[in-house]
């Protein structure tokens, strides 16, 4: 999916740095400024300090005069907007219009998306693809209410009511997060893989392996057991243990035993090993 | 629920500062440092600047010498890590942790997050409440991994893999909004409502109200009509149209078959309406 990221009348130079790496970072990299404050905001040390290795997205951004030409090739108009206005797109969160967008289950069809905007009776077919753009206002004023009204939507990223206060790079951020999310999310890094979960005998038989220690070392008291041994099912069953920690705990439950042994006096032999069942 | 974010040797007083703003505007306030590189971050000024507003987020933050410390009566701890860890808790996406942690859906039963840590065999039902934390280690190298292996999980937030060069604020923001959309998502400030749909009968006799102004200004040929009209008709199911809409709609045609009338040289009688179905 073509998306582009509009940035309108932007004022600080570092907000474009970060923009430019909050939208690598979910996997954009068209960026396009309409009249920024400086006219070498794409070069200036701020914006390249806070873009930290986003300097591609950079190099490839375009600056343009109008809002129109930052517009160009793109059918999906979105607006953000913190401010709602009288008149104009009706508004949403952005995770709902995202899935509303992408699986048609609302007023949007996959249509507005994949063609491009029909200006008379007949769609230019084999025109350019269509694209999503997100258009963002200055960081004091946010969006002309000229340039809302064109917008097929008004994203309303939802924020304490008491503090709405967004960064400009933090809204782009949280948007091209939740755009990604919809779109086709990136795998997330793994760790060493999920570990097995031990079945069910295997945690009976170190429970028993644990009652024959703790009554060796004097914990358990045979003849009065309370509820240790539910109890202790119940905070291993809670955790879930893979088979290696099961191993872990009857190592534990020799050792156990084994001092003992080896406390009382008697030769270190291997701790009793209950049955498995 | 009581929610802590918890920055762990972080060395840009921006970060410290933005990541108040971000705590803020999704209405979270309890903000630990533990070892900052600057023992006076929280009155720098590059801090107070990028916290824009979240003042009280500031005053409020504690420095620490230990994590220890910092995580004081919680009791389900997040961590963050980029990197995967060969040992070291499962990881998880934020969205979907966050789902299953409340949804009590996953492994993660609500148990874990409402009574404070089992440390015996005993739970000291009558403590603190429980509370989430979330640990965000230093921008240059993340958590430690010891830090990680204390924590019920790690959260990765998908990102490209070619660049998942994520500033620390703005892993703050992220986490911080799905955990706000996960609890109770603030409104979206809507805008002037939802405007109504206009029923199929009022689309009908909008549509021959058109149908007669286009024959009027000669664009309808009666006698070939081709398809015209249905394609009229599907191109204003698609846009769903509000009754002011076919109001305006109407006024249109209105307009071109006044003008016909006029450009002919009769007198600007009102132009014929058909009659509603």
């Amino acid at each position: 999916m073509k998306t582009r990221f509009v940035l309108i009348n932007t004022s600080h130079a570092g907000n474009v740095g970060a923009t430019a790496r909050a939208m690598k970072v979910m996997g954009f990299g068209d960026l396009v400024l309409v009249t920024p404050r400086w006219a070498n905001v794409l070069n200036r040390e701020e914006t390249i300090q806070r873009a930290s290795g986003a300097l591609d997205v950079l190099k490839n951004a375009r600056i343009v005069a109008t809002l129109d030409e930052a517009l160009d090739g793109m059918t999906h108009l979105c607006a953000t907007a913190m401010t709602p206005r009288d008149f104009g797109p009706p508004t949403r969160a952005p995770r709902e219009h995202f899935a509303a967008l992408l699986g048609g289950t609302d007023s949007l069809s996959k249509r507005e998306l994949t063609a491009p905007v029909v200006q008379g009776l007949e769609a230019d077919s084999a025109s350019k693809p269509g694209g999503v753009a997100f258009l963002f206002g200055s960081e004091r004023f946010g969006m002309q209410n000229e340039d809302v009204y064109r917008c097929h939507v008004a994203l309303s990223i939802p924020t304490d009511p008491a503090f709405g206060s967004l960064n400009l790079a933090a809204a782009v951020q949280l948007i091209a997060y939740d755009w990604r999310e919809a779109l086709d999310r990136f795998p997330v890094q793994a760790g060493a893989g999920e570990p097995l979960e031990a079945d069910a005998a295997a945690v009976a038989g170190m429970l028993r392996h644990w009652q024959a220690a703790l009554t060796d070392i004097g914990f358990l008291d045979p003849a009065s057991p309370k509820k240790l041994m539910p109890r202790l099912n119940q905070l291993f069953n809670r955790a879930r243990l893979s088979p290696e920690e099961i191993h872990i705990l009857r190592g534990v439950a020799k050792a156990m035993s084994q001092k003992v042994l080896l406390a009382s006096g008697e030769t270190a032999a291997p701790a009793k090993t209950p049955a498995k069942s």
